[in-house]
C-alpha cells in the first residue's frame, strides 16, 4: 500500500445510552464499515464504490463526501480524495451507520494528510456530514466513533468533548429490528418541553451513570440507565420494546434501552458471558415478533477508526 | 465527656453547584454549627438550648428535632436525646443551615448509639427535618453535610447516593449577602417546565463536570459550571449577582453561582491563593451595593460531621 492511500474500519455506535440523550455514547468491536480513501491530485471528493448500502454517489449528497469536503476546506492540501464504501452497518439501524462513514473519512484523510487535525476538529468536519444525515448537527455518534470508548459531549457550541473512563468488563449487547425509522421522524416526535422533574432525574441519572463508569460501580451504572424523557415516546415505535427490556434485565444485563434514534436496541453488561446470555435470550424472545431482526455483542471499542 | 454524650462540627455545604440543581453538593471546612447531643433514659427528643439563631425549642418544629425524632423512630433505643444547638450558619443564608443541624444530629445520635445506621440511613432521617425547612424533602446539602466531599443525588426514589471524587486544589469562596430569601420562596418563582434544549445543556454539564472533578480537569470543571435553568431565574432576587460573576471570573475562579437557594453565592478555584484573591475582589466589590454581607474561603471538607 502506498502512502497516498489508507484502509481503516468505522466502528458502529451506541449513542444516548438512556439517560444521556445527546451528549453520551460508546464504540464498538466487531460491526463497522471498511472504507478506503486514496489521496488525488484533482480537487475535490469522489465516491468511486459503495457496496453493502443504496446511498448516494454523489459526494455532496453522501455524508462522507460531506464530511471529507469539510476538511479539505480547512486544510491546505490542494488535491483531492477518492473514497470507496463498504457498508456493514446497515443505515438506518441506530448504531450509527452515518457516523461510521462521517468519522472514517476524515480519520483516513487526516493520516494522509500526517494529522494536521486535532481530534476535535474531525468531529467538528463529520458532525457536518452527520447533519445531511440526521437533519441535525449531533455529535454523540461521531464523537465515539473517532475517540473510541465512551465519550461526553459537554457542549455543542463550541463542540466540547470529554473521554468518560470504562470499565473493563463492559460490554453491549444490539438487537436490530429491521424495520425503517428515520432520524429525523425520530426526533419530530419528541416533546419540545420536559417538566423540570423529569430533568432533575435525568441529570441525577447522568451524574450516577459517568460516576459508576469512573468508580467502576456496576450497581450504580445498572441504577442510572434509566431514561424518563425519550424513551416513554420513542419505544412506542420499536415493537416488543417492553419485553426485551424485561428479557434483558432478567438475564442480568445492567441496563436497556434504544440505541440513538432506533430501532435498534441495545443492553449493556458486566462481562462477556452474560452479554451472550442476554444476546440469545434476546434472540429467543424476538423470534416471536415476526419482524426480521439481527443481533451482536461486542466489548466497548477502546479505539475509535482505525486502519484495517 | 462520658460516653452518652458527644459534641460535633456540623459543615456549612454548598447544593446544587450551578448545573447540578438538586442533586449535587460540597461540604465547607471552618464553618460550620456545633452541637452537644446527650443520650436520656426519658424518651423523646428535647432542644435545651439554641445560640446564635432564633430557631423553635419545640423540638417537633426544629429541624434538629424532627431528624432526631425520625432517627429514634427506626431504632430500638428506648430513651431519648437532649439536643444543644450553636449556631454559626445563619439560617437562610443557603449554605445549608438547616442541613448541618439536622446531619449534626442524626450522626452524633447514630454515634452514641454505636452506629446502628448506614450513611445512607443517616441522610433519609436527617431529610425528613430539612423538608420541614424547605417544604420540599431534598438532601442536596443533608448528603454532602454527611458524607463529606461532593456528592451526588442520583434519585430520590429511593435515596441513592454517590460520592464524587474531589481534586485537592478544590477551594469554595462564598460571599452572603444579608437579605432574607426562603428556600420555599425560592422554590416557588422556578418555571416548571424547561425546553429539552435547555435540559439537554444541563446534562451535558453536569456530565462534564463529574468527569472533570474525576479526571481533575480544571478546564472542564470550569466550563461545566453554568446553569441555564436555575440561575437566571434566581439571580434576579439577588442583587450585583451579575457584577459579582464578573469579578469572580476576572479574578480566575472556575467559576461562580448561588449556594443553593441562595442568597449567598459561591465560587470554586483552583488552590488556595485564587481563593484569597477572589475573596478579597468580591469583598471590594460588595461593598458599594450597600447590603451587609460576610465572606469566606475553604478547602472541600472531606470528613462531613465529626466529633468536635
Amino acid at each position: 500500500m502506498d502512502q497516498s492511500t489508507i484502509s481503516v474500519f468505522c466502528p458502529a455506535t451506541i449513542a444516548n445510552l438512556s439517560c444521556g440523550f445527546d451528549v453520551l455514547g460508546l464504540a464498538l468491536k466487531g460491526v463497522g464499515d471498511r472504507m478506503n480513501v486514496r489521496l488525488t491530485s484533482n480537487p475535490g471528493v469522489q465516491i468511486t464504490r459503495i457496496t453493502g448500502g443504496d446511498l448516494p454517489m454523489d459526494a455532496g449528497k453522501n455524508v462522507a463526501g460531506v464530511a471529507a469536503m469539510a476538511l479539505l476546506e480547512a486544510s491546505d492540501f490542494g488535491g483531492g480524495v477518492e473514497i470507496e464504501i463498504e457498508k456493514h452497518i446497515l443505515p438506518g439501524s441506530g448504531i450509527g451507520s452515518s457516523a461510521a462513514s462521517a468519522a472514517g473519512a476524515v480519520w483516513a484523510i487526516n493520516n494522509l494528510l500526517g494529522d494536521p487535525f486535532t481530534l476535535p476538529q474531525l468531529v467538528s468536519f463529520a458532525v457536518a456530514g452527520e447533519a445531511l444525515a440526521s437533519g441535525a448537527p449531533h455529535a454523540d455518534n461521531v464523537a465515539p466513533a473517532l475517540y473510541g470508548g465512551i465519550t461526553l459531549i459537554r457542549g455543542y457550541d463550541p463542540l466540547d468533548i470529554a473521554r468518560v473512563h470504562c470499565p473493563a468488563l463492559l460490554h453491549a449487547v444490539v438487537l436490530h429490528p429491521q424495520i425503517e425509522l428515520k432520524t429525523s421522524d425520530s426526533r419530530s416526535i419528541l416533546k419540545k418541553t420536559i417538566t423540570l422533574k423529569q430533568g432533575i432525574r435525568q441529570w441525577g441519572n447522568v451524574g450516577g451513570l459517568i460516576t459508576g463508569l469512573f468508580t467502576e460501580d456496576y450497581g450504580l451504572i445498572s441504577r442510572s440507565l434509566e431514561d424518563v424523557i425519550i424513551e416513554p415516546v420513542r419505544s412506542l415505535l420499536i415493537p416488543g420494546f417492553g419485553e426485551m427490556r424485561a428479557i434483558a434485565l432478567k438475564s442480568g444485563a445492567l441496563g436497556f434501552g434504544i440505541s440513538g434514534s432506533g430501532p435498534s436496541v441495545f443492553a449493556l453488561t458486566r462481562g462477556a458471558d452474560t452479554a451472550r446470555r442476554t444476546e440469545e435470550a434476546l434472540t429467543r424472545g424476538y423470534e416471536s415478533v415476526g419482524i426480521p431482526f439481527r443481533t451482536f455483542s461486542s466489548p466497548v471499542n477502546r479505539m475509535g477508526v482505525r486502519p484495517w
